[in-house]
């Protein structure tokens, strides 16, 4: 297996730290990209038209994404487990979603801030993903007492969201708002899987 | 079971078309909305922290998000067969990631050229997001060939997809270098659950 892989990609981090709580990391080729949200990079491109990583490409050279795509194929081949196939399984997709909307928003709000020139920077879309972002972590603040230990694709998603917000929004304090999501993720962060997949640049 | 509604979101429609595919439609009572960009229906974020349509409730009263995730559950609770559960599942996910990453794009390109006043306006973003587009019609051009008459989750979001194209960027000639998808559309647009669905504003 092959994965187009960037440190600092939140969704890739997702697909990593499933490989690594499925023990199947060590199955997967690392291939660097040059992901941007301008310029394209056009070797991922070939393959995936959004140009995106996570890429993936299995045993038998079949293309595979985006991250969530990803995550079921390797929880699948693997045995099963991070996604119930029982009804319980809606709210870890529902949980998933949840996690995958606070980093679209925080990816975009980074763009609009990073990669948009500041003369066409808007405020009021900024504040838009802001709130989504903050409405999200409510959400989780009400939800989270339950999950204490649960290792699935919505939790492993909901760490990775966090530790992205940590990444590139350090002045953004979502600790103080939200003390039961705080608590979670600190003991999630311990696990090997998120020690192992930390994003720099 | 209830559904958020916009009559002109494709995430709405590859529910309502998936609803119709399976004669359920009946079952689903439909709660209009007013999603917007900026200004979030505060009704569906009650529910939904993300604030977007489509969002859906079981008959347990269940919130279910994102369309991706409502789509799975529709064609679950109806006996399946929209995504197979073998090893064509990969494939039929990956051609609905395609499709909803034109939509992700067409949906940024729209919000850049209409929500967002023109003074801020940046067109190196909106090159990139029409640019992925392409290369994603490119790559359905060279695959529909075989999907002739074939009916599954990813399908159903390439003809939302193309629908939406024509509905919010009527402009954009994508037919002039795609006639196989040109072809392909022309026949899956014809499908009652396609007629059922056509957006408007």
């Amino acid at each position: 297996m092959k994965l187009y892989y960037s440190p600092a990609s939140p969704f890739v981090r997702k697909v990593l730290v499933v490989a690594h709580e499925k023990r199947c990391a060590d199955r997967i080729e690392i291939l660097s990209s040059k992901a941007d949200p301008i310029r394209t990079d056009m070797s991922i491109a070939a393959d995936n038209p959004l140009g995106q990583v996570p890429t993936f490409y299995t045993d038998t050279g079949q293309v595979l994404f985006d991250s969530r795509v990803i995550c079921e194929y390797l929880d699948a081949v693997t045995g099963g487990g991070l996604l119930p196939t029982d009804d319980t399984r809606w709210s870890v997709a529902v949980r998933h979603s949840v996690a995958d909307g606070i980093l679209d928003a925080a990816l975009l709000a980074r763009y609009e801030r990073v990669a948009r020139p500041p003369e066409y920077r808007w405020d009021a879309w900024d504040d838009s993903l802001m709130r989504k972002i903050e409405r999200s972590l409510d959400l989780l603040e009400r939800d989270i007492g339950d999950l204490d230990g649960v290792v699935d694709l919505g939790t492993v998603a909901v760490g990775c969201a966090l530790g992205y917000l940590d990444f590139r929004f350090p002045d953004y304090s979502w600790r103080n708002s939200h003390p039961a999501l705080t608590a979670w993720y600190q003991k999630f962060s311990e696990r090997p899987s998120m020690k192992l997949t930390t994003p720099h640049t």
